[in-house]
């Protein structure tokens, strides 16, 4: 067999980054636990029109075929990987609405195909990790409160905080602001208003309002929209560069309410996150509310790191609406780009922090009996893999970076030693009591 | 939108059972570490050549299309997605061994894909929980040391020590045993007696005669293999049944001292946990040494969940050969059977230990900081939906399994207050100092 090369847009990380992901991702959970979000898995794959439903295939769906494939059992055909974990999660809700308690919190840390063309920032799988607010709707009338627009940055915040991340900063806008604006400017057609601003990365101010132009805008309406788009705050004064504009519209008047909440609530809880950014427009047509976008400082090039929104009619039976706010974290597209530039490592290779030498290999039952002594204390273990020279068990542990390297007595009655194959220390230690400093117990994360 | 219906094969859990597959997994990778095992996760694709390497195709392989698929990018086609974890980690071996350290001890916990007819323990989706050793084997004669086959039982019964499951037993046996034994015995193709033995459960003792016969065995060699078929003992006594049947030969007692060793070290590790099972065979061509089949007791009808062994050349390349082995934990059988016969569940359905209340949805900043303030505690604490009535409130809470409502005093001055819902019991309560007892603070655990 030949050694086999990587695949272009599946990434693999070498366990010394899976041991940064899994921390980072105990981060995610611990946090979003903490703010009462259950945990949710669904399944890979969903039936094919409900992946194409909104018309959408840019998302370049994986389709799936059974090698053995027979007539008489159809169950499986039609489906496709999940793109993402909104619509599975959509979904999962209808079918589950009876079991279900709501609103609903949960989140969801999964994996996601999309079969685009890999470049940076961009994976064909990719893993996200989700939290989302939804609420049952039995009249048209109710629906999901907004405080929950309010709530979910400061939740991804308080996740990502105390990790060695370079600084986020997220760039918050809403919808019924952006349409309110549209409308009250007199645009014919404010949703593509919308889609047109969502590119203004791309075709910059003057492409923006030709686009704008072409879909019947005026100049002068244009010139308003540019100017809409280029407020950005980092606190409610975007309330006040928004009036000046001297556009009225009671949907206006609503999405700068609810901005301002969402602002104020983020400049009290979590400080500098946030600014209000009503450039931002999202490119789906769901979203109803606040839309959020978050920028790794320093790394813009990567695209969003964390993204969602509002979205009130994403699942709906005949009877029940399923109103909701989202909010995504693009987790291997933020490690990508850090294991990428080397900004991002662990201490050491391996969970090991305690190697067990072997004097003989007549010893191994001995020394199985001391390992599993400091694993009852949570200290992780393992015993030599061979009996050889000293020397060349402490090279086993340097080249892993395990830090102590344990030696049994050798007859009864001798001390066990401990070396630390960092300084080469070795001291007489007590097997019942002898306890590493607790930041070298487990590997950590190092910022790069 | 209908109401969508499950996939058969493709099991979802509600968000309580989630919470006991993750308390499961968390149980499995702390120990797994605590032996010094490294995480690794691999992509879910394989080329599907790999997938299909040995010619089997029994493994039902679900194969990849892209929707958008086009000549001018081929670099995802021939992919399927893995049918267990072994295949795409001796791919990852190969392809990485240069940035390895071996032994190179791993676990890894991930999704698999089969396309089955779904039955009771099989499944389509399924995550699988695997721990291997594997070694670089420079020369022809170096090879990972048996030592491993000892311990890695031990790892596992380790990790499932102190969960609410049934009692687990290992059934284990040694391939060089038998195919020692049939060698010894004349057999013409002991490799075929070793597949007809596997399939005892279904053939019967009569039926694995005739098909011994069919492959070229007597009468009398036919019994004597049933004889060795029939040897199952809790300790090292089968060495002595197996010397009675009066054959000789030097495989069979290597394998017959691999096993012993095997046996004699889980007796002292782990008294009760293992039978050496003579009639254990494993299906696949590639194990040479010791195999092993779990059966969790009183559940015998869903198979194996447990099951691996010892695998001299599942990875080579031209110089190097990479021994190993493993032992893979069937996590969804296990829980798919416990949670259908509703033994295994969560003590609520949500994080939330503690949910605070509103008297007015303009207390919801002091209510949000009343919430910050217990998290910051590590007490899972999430603010009220909304500001109705009290009874409402507890409703919410009561609904979910939440067991404590936070009543933030009224006006400056008036104390906080706390209430166990279960009990009725209404205290007042520091914000900086009140703690649930521990068994309160996050969901447990219970068995049916």
């Amino acid at each position: 067999m030949t050694r086999p090369t990587p695949l272009s847009g599946f990434p693999e990380w070498l366990p010394a980054q899976r041991m940064v992901e899994q921390q980072l991702l105990d981060r995610l959970r611990t946090t979003f636990e903490l703010h009462g979000f259950a945990p949710l898995e669904t399944r890979a794959v969903e039936p094919l029109d409900q992946l194409l439903r909104k018309g959408d295939t840019s998302k370049e769906v994986y389709v799936l075929r059974r090698l053995q494939a027979d007539a008489a059992d159809s169950s499986d055909s039609g489906l496709g990987l999940h793109f993402d974990l909104t619509v599975p999660f959509a979904r999962y809700v209808l079918e589950n609405a009876g079991r279900l308690q709501f609103p609903f919190r949960r989140y969801q840390i999964q994996k996601a195909w999309r079969g685009e063309r890999p470049q940076e920032g961009r994976y064909r799988e990719f893993l996200q990790a989700d939290i989302d607010v939804v609420d049952r709707a039995a009249t048209p009338e109710s629906s999901l409160p907004t405080h929950y627009e309010v709530e979910l940055p400061l939740v991804v915040a308080d996740a990502l905080r105390g990790l060695p991340l370079p600084p986020i900063r997220m760039h918050v806008n809403n919808r019924k602001l952006s349409q309110g604006f549209y409308q009250g400017l007199g645009l014919p057609d404010p949703m593509e208003a919308i889609r047109i601003v969502d590119r203004f990365d791309r075709l910059g101010p003057a492409g923006v309002a030709e686009q704008l132009v072409v879909a019947g805008a005026t100049e002068a309406q244009a010139k308003a929209a540019l100017a809409l788009a280029d407020i950005r705050t980092p606190d409610v004064s975007f309330a006040d560069a928004v009036a000046a504009l001297g556009v009225a519209d009671p949907l206006l008047e609503e999405g700068v309410a609810e901005l301002s909440a969402v602002v104020e609530a983020a400049a009290e809880h979590a400080p500098g996150l946030l600014v209000a950014d009503l450039r931002i427009a999202r490119g789906l047509d769901y979203y109803t509310g606040t839309v959020y976008e978050t920028t790794l400082l320093g790394h813009e090039s990567i695209g969003s790191i964390c993204s969602g929104g509002r979205y009130d009619n994403l699942a709906s039976t005949g009877t029940d609406r399923f109103p909701g706010t989202g909010l995504s974290i693009g987790v291997s597209r933020l490690l990508g780009r850090l294991f990428g530039i080397g900004a991002l490592g662990a201490s050491r290779s391996v969970p090991t922090c305690v190697l067990v030498a072997l004097s003989t290999e007549d010893a191994r039952p001995a020394a199985m009996r001391v390992a599993a002594s400091l694993r009852g204390r949570g200290i992780p273990t393992e015993v030599s893999p061979s009996a050889a020279k000293y020397g060349r068990q402490i090279r086993y542990a340097e080249r892993r970076g395990i830090p102590y390297v344990w030696f049994p007595g050798r007859d009864p009655g001798d001390p066990d030693e401990v070396k630390d194959i960092r300084s080469g220390d070795q001291v007489v230690a007590d097997l019942a009591t002898w306890t590493p400093p607790e930041e070298d117990r487990l590997p950590s994360i190092v910022g790069g």
